[in-house]
C-alpha cells in the first residue's frame, strides 16, 4: 500500500525519488471530455521549480513534464494520465556527506529504520522533490472544477505575519513577487528577511493561506470524509507542514457560541463566515480559507554534529542549494492539494441522491 | 462511499443518527487473539457520554454497547467486530423548533441542500453523537496496540490555556476532575468559566492536547499516508475540531532551522522534539504531541434569528440540555481516534518488509 | 481489512458468526431519497432462509432484520444504514464433535491456522449464515436499480441440466417450486434427486444462472473492475462456488471468432449475444447473463473420518440439519450480489464524464 | 476511480493506450529488501510480446520496459516502482476504417456511449496491449513470493483439448513449443489448428490452466475478499475471458457430497484436492488450480458489416495484424495476474493476528 494513493475517485498514485531517473503519477478518475490546456500545467510546475528567483534554491531543473495516455486529440478520454518528470540535475551532486549519516530532522533515520536501507541520494522520496507530481496532478483538477476559484499565497515568514485578512488584499498580486505575498510591502520585508537568513546559511518557516471561492453547496462526505478534514490531511501530506487550521481556527476557541455563530441571510448565505464556508463537514457556499504552518527546512548550510548508522557522532557540513524558506515554492502545492480534494469530493457528489 | 468508513487495514464503518435506533458499527481487521476488556471499552464510553458532571449536557444517555460478532471465549477471532448502542432518550424531545428551519453553524442547511432531505431529529448523522461508535472501536484499538500510551487532555478553554508543556504535567491527574485538565489549578478556572458561560446561555471553544508514547520507529506511510497527516485527518473529522498541529506547529514557522532541527543522540532519540515525534511522516520513536482547536458549540440557548426552508427570516430559541463547552467530553474521542489511526498503522508497517 | 467490505461507492461492510449475538451490516453510500421497500426485503430473506421448504435444512430461523439508521420517513437519507439479523436458533446445538476435529472441505483447518483459533460453533463466519446481510443490502441495491430486472434460477443440479437458454424460459415460474427451476418438470426430477441424495445422507451440487436485463449501456470500469470481473467476484465470493461463466463462457472457446461476434443492429443493439451483455468489461444493453457453479455441500450426515488438531485421527458423524443442495436457497443470493455490483457501477457511472 | 487499480497492499494503477506515447504502471507497496532480476521480467514481456512465433501476431514492438523509481543499488526500497514500455510500432497504422465505425464485439461502440468519445486507433485503452503492464508488475511479485511456484499453460484450443490433469503433465515443456502447452503431440496439433484458422482469416478461442504451488496455509481474506474470489476477478479481468472455475469446476457440480470432500491426512494436506487448495476462501497448503476461458479474438480479416456512428450500416473489411488465438500469448499475462493477488494477500496475511 505505502501511501502513494490520493483520492478516491479523482485518484492519483505518484511514484519518485529525487535523484532516480524520473517523477511521475498516473491520474486515475479525471472524467471524459476535458479540454487540456498544457501551458497552464506546465505554468504552474514553473511556479513550483527550483531556481526562479533569488529566494529559492539555485537548483537548475527545467521539471518538463511528458504525458504518456489519456488524453486524445487535447481533451481527455476518461482513461488514466500516464506522466513523469525527467531528474536532470542530478548527475554531479555528492552524497557522500549523507549516505552514513542521518541529517537532524530529516527522514534518514527513519526511513532506514522502516525499510532497512534507504535511496540517501538527496532525501530520495522523502525529497520534497515528489510535490511535482502533485502539481500536475492538481493542475489538472483546476481543468475539471474550473468554476472554483483557489487562490493561495504566503501570509507569514517568520515573525513577518500580514495583518490583513483575504478579503482586505488583492490576491491578483501574488505572483507580483518572489515571495508570493499579495501585500507588496510586506513581500519586500519577506524577501529581506529570507535573504538575510539565507545569507547566514540558516532557513525560517511560514505559513500559506489559500482561499477557494465560488464551490457549490454540498461538497464533503461525512462523518470521517469532511471536506475539511480531507482538505487537512492534504495540506499535512506536503512536505514541512506542521499544522492546519480553516475558518476561526485556533484563534475561534476563544470565542462563545454567539459570536461565532455564523447567521444566515435569506438566500442561505451568512453574514459572518467564522465556519470557513464549511458546516459539519459539508461546503456551505461560502468562501472557504485555511491556513497551512510550514517549519523551517531543516537543510542548513552551517556545521553540525550527528550520528551514523552506527550510533557514533559525526561531524559535518550542510551542503548542496536548499530554500533558505519553503513557502514561496510550496503556493502551487498547497493549491494543487486543494484542488485535488475538491475534484474528488465534486465526483462523489454526483452520488449522493436517488 | 458517503464517508463513513475509517482505516485501511484497521477499518471501522459507522451508522447510527442521534435520535434513531442505535448507533454502532464494524470494526473490521482486528487482528485475532486480543484478550478484550469489556470494561475498559466501557469505561471509555463513559468518559464521554452525557451526564457525567455539571459542565456537561444533562441528557441521561447509559450508552451501554452490545457487541455481536468477533470475539470469542473472550478473545478477538480476527473477524469482524459488530456493536451498537441504542438511543434510549430521544423519545421526549421535541424537534418543531428545527424540522423546518436551520440553526446557524450547524450542518441542518448543508444536509437538507445535499441530500434533498434530512433526519432532522437532535441533528440526525450529523450529532456528534456519532463519536460513541468511535469510543468503542478506539478503545479496542488501543488493547491491540497496548505498549504505545495515549494520553489527551484539555489544554485550553476560552482564553485560559495552559502555559506548561505536557512534560511538566503530571497526566496522572486529567480524570481527576470534570475539565479533565491535569492541573488542579487551571481546571478549577476552566470549570467557573464553563459555569459561567452555561449561566449565559452561551458556550466557549477550547483545545484538547494530546501525547503518544511508547510509539516503535516506523509507523507511517508517505508521501500521502504520513502519521501526523492521518491523525490530522482523524482529529479533523470529530464535529467543532477547527484546527491541528503538532510538534512546534504553528509556532514552530517563526523559528529558524537552526533552532528548530532536533540534534541526535546516540541511540537515535533526540535531544529535542520539535518534530513531535514524526519525521518525514513516520514515528521516530519520541514522543508524538499535538493540539487539536475545537470552536464553541452552536447550540447555545438563546433567542436567535434564522431562515427556513423557504428563505424567510424567522425568530426562535435553542432549548433541549446541550454542552457548553465540548472539550471534556471529546478527550476520549481525540485518544479513541489516535489509537484507530496507530493501530492501522502498525499493521501496516508489517507489510513494508521482504 | 480482512475483507468483509465490497463494493467501492454503494459498499457493505458486513458481520457475523452463525452462533454469535447476531449477523448483520452497514450500507454506506445508498443514495439518499430512496421510498424503501421493507416486505421486499423480507420477502427476499425468506427466500434464502431454512426451513422454507422440505428439500432444505429443517433449522428454524425466522431471520428478521432489523434496521438501525439510515431511514427516514419511509426513505434512505443517504447516511449508512445498518442493520442485524439475530441468531435465535443456535442455543442448543452441540458442537463437540468439530471442536476439536477438522470437517474435510470445510474451513475449519484453515480458520484455525490462519487465525490461531475459531469460533467452531456452527462454521462461525465461515458459515453460510453470513450470506443474508448480503441478501438485506442487495435487497435495497434492488430498490436503488429499479429498472434493472435480475432474476436468477437453479439451471442444474448433479446431473440435470436444462437444455433450454433462458429465453424458452418462464422465469415467472421460478419462485413456483422449492428448486427455483422455472421449468415445472425437470424442477420436479430436481426436487426428486435432492430428496433422494438428502435420505442418502449426501449432498448434490447445481447451477445458478442469473439474468439481468435493462441495464443501460455504460456500466464498468475497465481495465480491472471490468463488470464481468467484479461480477464473478460477487458470485466467487459466495459461500461453494467453484466456477463462474458470463455470455458463451466456457463453450465459446470452440467458436470462431466469425461465429462467436455479435453483429449489430442499426440502434446499437446486436442480432446474437454471445457477449452476454458486455463488451470490453462495460454493458451494451443487451440481457447480460451468467452461471455460478455451486459444489455439493461438505456436511454430509455419514461417518467420517479426520484429523484432530493434533493431527491425529479421529472417527466421527456428521449431523444436524444441513442443506442437501444449497442452490435452491442461493437463488436470492446470487440476485444479490448481483444487485451490489450493478447498484456501485450505476453509481460509478455518474463519474465519468465532464 | 475509473478501475485502473488492483490490490490492496501490493498494488498496481496502470496506464496507456495502445497507440498513444507508452503504456506503463506504478506499482505501491512492493516490500523493501527484493533484489531485482530485471532479466526475469523482461523474459516475461517477451513472453507476451508480439512477433514471437508464426501462430502470433506479426505485429514488432519491442516492448522494453523502463524503470523510473522504487529501486536502488539492484533492490527494492519500499517506494513506488514507476515504468512504463514506449510504443514504437504504432506510427504508420491507418485506423480510417475504425474511426467512425464500430467493430462487432469489440469495445468500440461502449466507449463511445460511456465516455462521449474514445482514442480509436487501435483499441486504444481497451486493447490487450495493456496487459504488458501486468506482466511487469506481476513479474515483480512473482520475485517477493519466490517460493511460490505459478505455473500456467494451454490446455485447450477451439476442440483441441487435454485430457490430462497437470500431474499427468511435464509442465518443463510448457516453453517449448509456440503454444504453450506442456502435450507436445497437442501441442502440435493446436498448432495447426491456429495456423488454419489464420490462413481463413478468423480466430479461435481456448484454456489456459493455472498451478500454483507451495502456497502456504492461510492466504485469503473471507467473506468477501476470498482468494478464489480475487483469482477470479484478476483472471476475469484480462482482456477476452469469459470463465473461471477452479478445483473441481462446473464439473464438480455433478459429484455429491461424500465424493468431492477431501479427506485429510495426518499433516493437513489432503488426499484428494477437489478443493483446488482453497477452503472457505484460504489456502489449505494444497496445490491451487484453475481454468480460464477465452472467446476467440473479435477482430478477424474478413469482410464484414457494422453500424456507423449514426447508425447506419457499413460494409468494411477487417485488417492489420492479429493474433488467430490468444492463449499462448496470454499464459505470462494468467501468471502476472495470479502472482499480484498472492503477493497482496501475502502481505494481507500478515495482520491478521497480534
Amino acid at each position: 500500500m505505502a501511501g502513494n494513493t490520493f483520492g478516491t475517485l479523482f485518484k492519483i498514485m505518484t511514484f519518485g525519488e529525487s535523484h532516480g531517473v524520473a517523477i511521475g503519477g498516473v491520474l486515475d478518475g479525471c472524467p471524459a471530455g476535458i479540454p487540456l490546456d498544457l501551458k497552464a500545467i506546465q505554468n504552474d510546475l514553473n511556479r513550483r521549480k527550483p531556481g526562479q528567483s533569488a529566494i529559492v534554491t539555485q537548483r537548475k531543473e527545467p521539471d518538463t513534464v511528458e504525458f504518456f495516455s489519456g488524453v486524445f486529440e487535447g481533451k481527455t478520454t476518461g482513461t488514466p494520465i500516464g506522466f513523469a518528470i525527467r531528474n536532470t540535475n542530478q548527475k554531479s551532486q555528492d552524497y557522500s556527506h549523507i549516505k552514513d549519516s542521518y541529517r537532524p530532522s530529516h527522514a534518514d533515520y527513519v526511513y532506514d529504520k522502516k525499510y532497512g536501507f534507504r535511496d540517501y541520494r538527496g532525501g530520495g522520496r522523502s525529497s520534497a522533490r515528489e510535490t511535482a507530481s502533485r502539481v500536475v496532478a492538481g493542475a489538472i483538477a483546476k481543468q475539471f472544477i474550473s468554476t472554483i476559484k483557489i487562490n493561495a499565497f504566503v501570509s507569514q515568514v517568520g515573525d513577518l505575519k500580514l495583518d490583513k485578512t483575504y478579503k482586505n488584499l488583492d490576491l491578483s498580486l501574488t505572483e507580483s513577487n518572489p515571495v508570493r505575498c499579495p501585500d507588496p510591502f510586506m513581500a519586500k520585508e519577506m524577501e529581506e528577511l529570507i535573504k538575510k537568513i539565507k545569507k547566514e546559511g540558516d532557513t525560517v518557516g511560514g505559513v500559506i493561506t489559500c482561499v477557494v471561492q465560488n464551490v457549490p453547496v454540498g461538497l464533503g462526505e461525512p462523518v470521517f470524509d469532511k471536506l475539511h478534514a480531507d482538505l487537512g490531511k492534504a495540506m499535512l501530506s506536503i512536505n514541512a507542514v506542521k499544522g492546519f487550521e480553516y475558518g476561526s481556527g485556533f484563534e475561534g476557541v476563544k470565542m462563545t457560541g454567539s459570536q461565532h455563530n455564523d447567521q444566515f441571510n435569506s438566500d442561505g448565505s451568512t453574514k459572518t463566515n467564522h465556519s470557513g464556508g464549511i458546516q459539519g463537514g459539508i461546503s456551505n457556499g461560502m468562501d472557504i480559507y485555511f491556513n497551512v504552518a510550514f517549519k523551517p527546512v531543516a537543510t542548513i548550510i552551517q556545521p553540525y554534529e550527528t550520528i551514523d548508522k552506527e550510533g557514533y557522532m559525526v561531524k559535518t557540513q550542510g551542503k548542496g542549494r536548499h530554500d533558505p524558506c519553503v513557502v514561496p515554492r510550496a503556493v502551487p502545492i498547497v493549491e494543487a492539494m486543494a484542488a485535488l480534494v475538491l475534484a474528488d469530493f465534486a465526483l462523489l457528489n454526483r452520488t449522493v441522491k436517488l
